[in-house]
């Protein structure tokens, strides 16, 4: 790794032309995919997805710009797979910390500009030495790779000089009632978000940004989703959970500035001022009782949820993105259609003082629980401007009241924030460390 | 599940028609999925591909035809993803496991078929009672679901008057030479493989399948896989497996008749009779050191394997395709180029007698390995004719001499009969059970 180019250098590969396996080594690096790098780095991908919501052609395969004043990851349209990891810094040793940050900076806008395609990573440099790329993704397209650094609480425990730098927002989340939390999931003092169209370049990215960090960093959990549960454009159709039902339709949008201004990104003038432009992210793994799930009633179902099961309407209300009317009648014992306790009511604005997050979830299965069934659930990812008021009162609520609490146990949990984005020739949280 | 129908009939849906909700269950049923359904039984999975291999468009979202001479998911052109799972039997009622049997070959017509496009297993039905169906696939297409029964040793230990029904090919594999396997990731009476090209779709698929055996089968272990690592159809690029190198070049392709007679069916008159037209899958999770991996050399990873790793090309030679050479010079201390201890040597059918077996690897990751790395590897399928004659020897040797044996650990295994393809009208495994 180099350091400050974004875009591979050919003539740095020529220089070690040794043998006639090296030569065709270049010839890999130069001629049949080096051309398509140059544009990579330039195309977003916000082009046209199918019917189902999945993107489709050069969509789904094509560059997110890493650059902005955000991080990508947030409000990019959610793609299909997520590789999450948490990682514990094991170095105390501040200036290592920044320096990988910085050598992760890089790795991220080459890997997010589609570098793989070239293979000089995996194949140029010195054959008597370890590639700098284990190139497991050589050849791939970017297939709308973006990368998202968080930094957790226990990272300004006075180790790297931030204990007064900490947001006081990032204080922990409480414990919630039920809490079936796995500390094995739990916490971590620097997380990335890798979600991508291919679960291959996700898994890659996750991969290569873990072996940079040996020595500073090590892997703390990780977590693969392998398909969204929810849409973060209008553009995108709204999935399905391991429920069976469309999950996230309600959420915010990357249309909807006027959401995201007032729910999502830290503004200026916030404490504390480095994290302006950022946000917050809340993860929470939720296992799913499938069994006890699957012996309920459709109508018990709905009534958990809210929701019609097929349209995803709200009960009482004929298509997806209708507005609930929870003072509908219909329901058991002269009660609402949508009960006290459904899930959409009590996740509401409309029943949390109008409070909203950006959810971008993923579903997972993880083997099998022990108990004869299958370990999977939803991997709750959030973003916010602040989880003390927005999260934490929401998941009080939930876990005393939320009839889907008999389904669900909540088995991992962390919290971290979410430094703004990097501009060009600067570093993940630089506006932390300098 | 009602018995012998292989597509939803939508009459019984509409005797239950009762309320709005209903009827907006009847209209999804019946109107925007319904008539897709009706072509997707014959249409099979075998058109276009892009040039990476991966399939595009059409080709991806199809259907493959659930009944035939063998089963699907052997040599089917190898989807995207794999989500597997092993189970133990869990009555020692016969009559039970024929009906599971019975119930799950209907329950796969439908889904290989695209049944969920139509929810109406999902949604339609006693609204007062559990779903059919879970639908957590509603609207998504069959997307080349395939869906294969394995049975295992442990099936035909007596309970259930199968014991002298076993075939000698299916007794335990031995122990090899530095094994660590995970007892929790061995064994079982049965096992189910569903690959498809979205993983929702296989997911679906298993779990649907596992809470149609509640009572009868319980999970023993499952594994998802995110990524193929070999092609089983010359229309197939060879993918790259998380050793970056490519995998699978030398496999028997799906349009190679002769090596499949010879190598992956039981033929007639081979005993036992019952499994002419099947096959055997061994299984093995392959752990890979991805830690030591990554410190050592491009030379000492191309020797480790006899493979050019951007080319995939054999050491020596210039296409992925050309034949090795494993006489020429140029190796360490005057050795061949493609070293005695190369994989690719060891592996190859000039060393083994000419033995060859069908590979349908994936690539996995599945969280820490609790030292600091990713615990990640090669989910290892391969179908062939006669284990004991094909894998077993092939393995004793490359577990006591493969250069690879210091980045790989084997971590879990198992072996299943693969009973032949089904008819029109039968049930998977009839030709054992009747």
């Amino acid at each position: 790794m180099t350091g400050n180019e974004t875009a591979p250098n050919p003539s740095s590969e020529l220089s070690h032309s040794r043998d006639s396996r090296l030569s065709r080594r270049r010839l890999f690096g130069l001629t049949s995919a080096g051309v398509a790098l140059a544009g990579a780095g330039v195309a977003v991908g916000t082009a046209a997805r199918s019917p189902s919501g999945s993107p489709s052609g050069d969509a789904a395969t094509s560059a997110v710009a890493f650059h902005g004043e955000h991080q990508t990851g947030i409000i990019t349209p959610a793609q299909d797979r997520v590789h999450f990891v948490a990682l514990d810094v094991v170095t105390t040793d501040r200036t290592q910390v920044v320096d990988l940050l910085k050598t992760w900076t890089r790795a991220a806008e080459r890997m997010t500009a589609g570098a793989e395609m070239t293979g000089i990573g995996a194949l140029g440099g010195n054959p008597d030495a370890p590639p700098e790329d284990n190139g497991e993704a050589l050849g791939l397209p970017p297939s709308q790779l973006t990368l998202t650094l968080g930094l957790g609480g226990s990272l300004f425990d006075g180790r790297f000089g931030l204990a007064d730098r900490k947001p006081a927002a990032l204080a922990d989340l409480p414990h919630f009632q039920a809490d079936m939390l796995d500390p094995a999931r739990c916490g971590g003092d620097l997380c990335i978000q890798a979600c991508a169209n291919d679960p291959q370049v996700a898994v890659h990215a996750i991969r290569h940004l873990v072996r940079l960090g040996i020595g500073a960093t090590a892997v703390r959990w990780s977590q693969l989703g392998f398909g969204r549960t929810s849409s973060t454009s209008t553009s995108q159709a709204t999935p399905r959970n391991l429920f069976g039902f469309k999950d996230g339709t309600n959420n915010i949008k990357a249309e909807d500035s006027e959401a995201l201004r007032q729910f999502v990104w830290v503004p200026q003038g916030e404490e504390p001022g480095w994290l302006a432009g950022g946000s917050y992210l809340v993860v929470r793994r939720i296992s799913m009782r499938i069994e006890r799930w699957d012996r309920t009633s459709l109508n018990e179902q709905e009534a958990t949820i809210g929701r019609v099961k097929g349209s995803g309407a709200p009960l009482g209300k004929q298509g997806e993105f209708d507005v609930a009317d929870f003072t509908l009648p219909g329901g058991d014992k002269g009660g609402p259609l949508i009960g006290d306790d459904a899930h959409i009511r009590l996740a509401s604005a409309q029943a949390n003082g109008e409070i909203r997050f950006l959810r971008r979830g993923y579903n997972f299965v993880d083997g099998t629980n022990g108990n004869g069934h299958l370990d999977a659930g939803l991997f709750f990812l959030a973003y916010m401007r602040d989880p003390q008021r927005q999260y934490v009162p929401v998941q009080r609520v939930l876990s005393r009241s939320d009839r889907m609490r008999e389904y669900i146990d909540h088995t991992g949990s962390a919290l971290f924030a979410i430094p703004p984005g990097v501009r060009p020739g600067g570093f993940w949280a630089d506006t932390l460390f300098t």
